[in-house]
């Protein structure tokens, strides 16, 4: 077995076994890109050296014919007295684990070399700080001593000789550091530090490739579910420096402006400064386009290769390079990470360019990251200038500045008078809906990524930062105290949704950027993308932003979100109070013309797209007063005790309210709420159908079935609604009848339900919370852990849990074809929104995914990966 | 097809069609027996009758035929002017649906005969009163017409003639009674009332055709879960009459004694009275050995009868007979109803008597009605004196008499004062065990069959009613009040477990009686029966009656159970207050020496019988303190403040506590608890198996996993555990590690969890709650009338939900098999001692079910039962 390849001699495809960095310096190499030669030792020489504790046959010659073969390339070698090599010891695996491994650089300095490098640069004080600096990293990294003993020694010579920072330090001083850092060794390590160039190499290969099993390593490869690598490889690697006086330099440059997307050379440089002092901010690199000014010829061959490397990679890339007296140097690329903004224009231009076809730009782009583009967005630079005050759950994205108010009736007051506020709250609650919809953003001290404030806010696209546990809110006094920072009510404040980040004052904001480019992907994934797109949309003007982002119908209207509106609460809690039928069918009649005018107001904007329209589902007592003043007005209206009241609010009172009297039982227990709504939406649809000439496509969906009986009975009660109503008005409308799957019972007797059934729709929420056990409102407190732990690999709220509620999908999805082969499939919970699980949704036949209207480009790409991906 | 048999001519197997009366008579008349001769028209014309809404070809000419038959063998013919004929028509399913549908009698009464009859049996007085019951009779159920209307004629007549009863109306009152009552019929049936025998007859048919598809009659069928039966028959039967003098006489007989079992003549008889007097309790009966004296031709030719028909059947038999001037004729013969104890007595004496086998004797007791004979039972006797104060849910079997205090310190206090207390509490909580356990019963105004109350008192084995919504308890004022009875603390009341009745008073209770032939039978299950059979026990005491019922194991020991007593819930509030590790730790040794010595006492019970110790399971906040002083008491002695200890309780308040942090998601967030109580398991085996020279046989139960790696993750903490203790004791014992099944995730994912499982255990409370999204706590609102509805026919937490949850545990035990085919396999779910839930789990292959020790014996007959159905 070959264990070492000189840069150029491994060939793609070989990732596996010469990691990435090294197969990229490899490649370089042989596309004639001036790479500082060096050589990889394969990841299968660090399975065997970690499996056996000691080298393979054969490795220790390769090694040594490798240098051989370098200090031939280089003219230079080992400790030479004249030509010493300096060589850097890196790890590089097969996937990227930035930092997660040991590096050692400067390899080959001792005390012969330090003076013949003192003298061959003419930079005695560059020469002794890298060998001190060599020292303390090869003390630290491959002999296992505590950095701060060399801190220490470092802060006694400054302290000695009255300084403060490193650079202020002399020869002479940094020569005394030396030897104290040789002391520390001896001392630590019970050994000395190593002068033998070959040793050093030998013992910084051992430790790169050991650090393959650190638990910094074990645990980022854990939470980034990687898999399957047998280790590190190690790249050996001349050293080259831009910091041997004014002829040299270092930098970085992207092949494209990561930023937008612009196709142009970008990127940054210093001379006379080593890669770190370019990323570390305390000298101000300049635009690469001055290299032009201070080495022409430099500067043409930077954009020769940039280019080179592009077109060879076929991708924006992101490189470093170091200018050695005159000479460059490309020390790596790699695919440059960029904006979402500039992911799509590179995309779109690349394909215009031939570079690329329309199916890669379309996996270029990381559905994910989309959310970035449809939102507003704090100004990054303003955002580097102000102290993050705490951080919460980035639960809906976007961008919020506004004042403090901390109830939803001072929200929505102060919005009518034309202010902006971001309402804070330790937790919202549907009676809060009102006050979320006038704020521009909310903030909660309490509550997981799914808890009402998230899930409310996301449909709404509006931000929200969610269970930010610093803030310690005092309605009494209106005002809420992060560590010692009060913030009062009236007091601006801003979220930005995406980060989770909470900061005091008004920082300035970016309007989303849904250009060209955008539209130009979005249309492209159209084109491959095989399940359909739907939204989860309550009210006409989220129908609409659903619309713009290219929903082809509704996947969820939850006709109970318009029950807290207006007047409308006041008959809503009439009915539930109601001691007999004839009240509550008062109480439902005065509902009606609010129900059916808001399902016109959705039918309008839908036009003939499919419409799903779920019967009411949350416990009655979410719709009731908690407030002594609110719980006084309504026995007022309704002529009975405040006693009466409270009783029947401790009536309704749950202890799993999430497993309680809720979802079709309710409309079991009450017929004539589901026959009050099914009237609604068949009236709506006939008068929206006649009045525009079209034919609404309404769909009826019963929520929480888990019996096959209960939707036959809510079946019965629908259907003779329609029927009459149809009736009335002499039309023929097809109106279907379905169910949510959301009880596991429902989806392991799916072919007994698919019978009574013209469409299922997963409920992805609440069949995770059955399936799995977890109350979503609750498991904040232990799933953080659990994925911690890696026990689920993402929460399951987030990312659907295909190995578990996926399974039980999958079961739903087979018998319900089984005895219906024309059943309607979709899914309608968080997930549909969700790229994995958008993906997985695609696999197991779902017709469709439906999601909150801000997610729908994200799902329309992510069902294109679901195809090209295959 | 032939839709008429004449009696005697239908045959073995032809119950369908002639229904189980109709097939009983035929089957007397062939054996011998004295029937009033008649014939029985079948169920295949029900149907079509009913189908079609006119009689079947054919059916009119063998009706004619069979009468002429009948009139033949009478010697008396329909309306013949010297020996007219009448008829009884009664309905007769088969399967019993008793009062459920129509019945006629005395028909062929009509002008002409009432005369002819009063001077035959020179009794005008019964003449007439039989004309007026027919016309009666038949006008309300042939006719349709309102029993009021009847009944205002006949209370004119009473007042007119200033009487209050029937009986004491003359002839000529009656001959007024029939004429206003034909008016009745005149005037609301629009036509007259039939004189024609033959019309009478046929209509007659019609009606009790026709009462098969009436409202009661359907509701009957789907509450008793009744499935495929096409109709019912109609059996026409020549009337005979007790009450035609002092030769006449009428009684009811068993064949034994049907209140103990014992083998001996059985019944009672009235001379000169109609059968409804016998039972109506106007007149006393007399004890049928008496009838020898007044006619001993007649008694032993009934006692012949009696042991003949015994003989034929072999059962214990229910008969009606009417002696007709002399003449003895049976009217009916049927399985005799019986009580637990005589039912085990007779099947038993049976197998002695060679007339059955033990197979026939064990499927011959209803498992569930054995509860009866294992616990007291309060005086039937007794019981008909007293009213009924409020019922609730019959919760836990066995009666209790005691004085009512209202909370749990009391109840103790007062025991151990030496009374006898009844606990009255809104709803129960673990804090109240220690109360329960000194009760007598208990009494709850809320919750379901498997709320908290109802669940702990089957596992103790305590009388309790639970539910009972008409009790009102002022808790200030150490009282409740049903309708207007106040009862206070210190007043005695008696509950009915079993009925769910609640009475005020003391009332006597008769002790269990568990004599020789119940012990016989448990022993002949047991030979049958393949399942096993183990316990759910958490003390000594409660696996000792377990052991002494015919457990052979503990299938779950709830070790939360014993957090509770005296000093040990300090330790555990402690240990939950703990803020950090250390603390919780020291919390946890102080509980260590509890846990170990709980545990000691079970082995040392238990032998070396296999024990499934269960680690924590509820959520932590069920542990904590309410009360304000306990709240100050903890306080003080963690010195901390109230405040603090506040805060940390509201913390742990969650939303849906059943799907919240509990289970092993307890254990892995605070592996020290899981350590603490693996430790205790181990040292305890070690040192009883030490002690006792044996090998205790533990096995270890992680509550609530839903995912594999949950399994594994506490796998790792116990098998370190029993490593480093069996290390220690320097022993071999084989300590087993499993899981309970109750969440549907695990079910689904099986195949995975089974292979780090050494068992799996089904949690079937869980599994429903989960399987079907029902919370058990709160369902009670709604699964009432689910299961009224028929959406479920029984409710699932008290009947395993064989179509869905069952479902799932099939998947589970296919999925565990594969993957691990040596995998034990039990249910410890209240379900283990549901005799249909028993024969489930036989069928799907279980190794053992668990239940609460005083439904053991019941579970060993279900498995019997479970074997022998096949």
């Amino acid at each position: 077995m070959k264990y070492v390849y000189y840069f150029g001699e491994g060939k793609k495809g070989m990732k596996d076994i010469l990691g990435g960095k090294g197969l990229n310096l490899g490649v370089m190499t042989n596309i004639g890109i001036p790479v500082p030669p060096g050589f990889t030792i394969t990841t299968q020489a660090c399975k065997k050296i970690n499996e056996n504790n000691k080298w393979p046959e054969g490795l220790k010659k390769e090694l040594d014919e490798n240098i051989a073969r370098l200090q031939e390339e280089m003219q230079q070698k080992l400790s030479d007295d004249n030509y010493p090599l300096l060589l850097s010891v890196r790890s590089g695996a097969a996937v990227s684990m930035p930092g997660m491994m040991d590096t050692v650089l400067n390899l080959g300095m001792n005390d012969k070399t330090v003076k013949v490098i003192a003298n061959k640069t003419d930079n005695p004080r560059f020469a002794w700080d890298s060998y001190r600096r060599f020292i303390q990293m090869f003390g630290n990294v491959v002999m296992g001593i505590k950095h701060h003993y060399f801190e220490e020694v470092l802060d006694n010579v400054k302290e000695t000789k009255g300084v403060k920072f490193d650079t202020e330090l002399e020869i002479e001083d940094l020569k005394k550091v030396v030897k104290d850092y040789k002391k520390v060794v001896a001392e630590h390590a019970g050994k000395d530090f190593p002068q033998d160039p070959h040793k050093q190499l030998e013992m910084s290969i051992d430790a790169v490739f050991g650090s393959w099993d650190n638990k910094r390593a074990i645990s980022y490869r854990r939470i980034n579910n990687i898999k399957g690598l047998i280790g590190t490889a190690v790249n050996i690697q001349t050293m080259v420096f831009g910091n041997m006086g004014d002829d040299s330099g270092t930098g970085v440059l992207f092949t494209r402006n990561p930023a937008n997307g612009e196709k142009e050379f970008y990127g940054e440089f210093l001379m006379n400064a080593q890669g770190e002092d370019v990323v570390a901010g305390i000298r101000t690199p300049k635009d690469i386009k001055k290299l032009k000014q201070i080495n022409q010829d430099v500067y043409d061959e930077l954009v020769e290769i940039y280019e080179k490397v592009e077109h060879y990679y076929k991708d924006m890339q992101d490189m470093e390079f170091t200018i050695q007296k005159g000479k460059l140097y490309i020390l790596q690329t790699r695919t440059g990470k960029r904006t979402a903004q500039a992911a799509v224009k590179i995309a779109v231009d690349m394909v215009n360019e031939e570079l690329i076809d329309k199916k890669q730009a379309i996996l270029r782009i990381d559905p994910d990251q989309l959310d970035q583009l449809l939102h507003k967005q704090i100004d990054e630079l303003a955002k580097k200038k102000h102290e993050v005050l705490a951080k919460g759950l980035p639960a809906s994205p976007g961008a919020a500045v506004g004042e403090v108010v901390f109830d939803a009736d001072t929200a929505f007051e102060w919005t009518k008078q034309g202010k902006d506020v971001v309402l804070v709250r330790v937790e919202t609650s549907p009676e809060d809906i009102e006050g979320m919809n006038a704020a521009k953003g909310v903030l909660t001290a309490r509550g997981g990524m799914t808890s009402h404030a998230a899930v409310v806010a996301r449909g709404m696209g509006k931000c929200c930062v969610a269970g930010c546990g610093d803030i310690d809110i005092d309605y009494e006094n209106s005002q809420f105290t992060v560590n010692n920072t009060i913030v009062q009510q009236g007091d601006y404040i801003t979220l930005d949704g995406g980060t989770g980040e909470l900061f005091k004052g008004r920082l300035p904001v970016k309007d989303p950027e849904v250009g060209g480019s955008f539209a130009t992907i979005m249309k492209w994934a159209d084109e491959f993308r095989k399940i359909g797109v739907r939204t989860n949309a309550d009210i006409p003007r989220d129908a609409k932003v659903a619309l713009e982002f290219g929903a082809e119908g509704i996947g969820l209207c939850r006709t109970e979100h318009m029950f807290f509106e207006g007047e409308r609460i006041k008959h809503v809690r009439k009915m539930i109070l109601a001691d007999n039928e004839t009240a509550r069918k008062k109480a439902l009649d005065n509902l009606l013309p609010y129900q059916k005018s808001d399902f016109k107001g959705l039918f309008e904007v839908m036009g003939e797209k499919p419409v799903v329209i779920r019967t009411l589902d949350p416990p009655l007592h979410e719709f009731l007063p908690k407030k002594e003043e609110d719980i006084e007005l309504i026995a007022k209206e309704m002529q009975v005790s405040v006693e009466k009241i409270k009783a029947s609010i401790s009536d309704l009172h749950e202890f799993n309210p999430m497993l309680g009297h809720r979802g079709c039982r309710l409309g079991i227990t009450y017929p004539e709420i589901t026959a009050m709504q099914a009237r609604a939406i068949v009236e709506a649809a006939c008068e929206v159908s006649k009045e525009n000439d079209l034919e609404v496509k309404a769909e009826i969906m019963i929520p929480l079935v888990g019996n096959v009986k209960e939707l036959a009975d809510q079946k019965k009660v629908v259907q003779n609604v329609i029927d009459n109503t149809l009736e009335k008005f002499d039309m023929d409308l097809h109106i279907m009848i379905g169910t949510m799957i959301e009880i596991p019972r429902a989806a392991i007797t799916a072919d007994e339900i698919a019978k009574q059934a013209e469409f299922f729709s997963f409920g992805t929420n609440d069949l995770t919370q059955m399936t799995c056990g977890f109350s979503r409102d609750d498991a904040g407190k232990f799933l953080k852990e659990y994925v911690q732990k890696g026990i689920y690999s993402r929460d399951p709220f987030q990312v659907l849990d295909q190995d578990g509620v996926g399974k039980i999908m999958t079961i739903a999805v087979e018998k319900g074809r089984k005895t219906n082969p024309k059943i309607e499939l979709g899914i309608c919970g968080e997930h549909g929104g969700e790229p994995s699980s958008v993906i997985f949704s695609h696999k197991i036949g779902l017709d469709y995914v439906s999601c909150s209207p801000y997610r729908v480009p994200i799902a329309r790409l992510a069902a294109a990966h679901a195809v090209l991906k295959k």
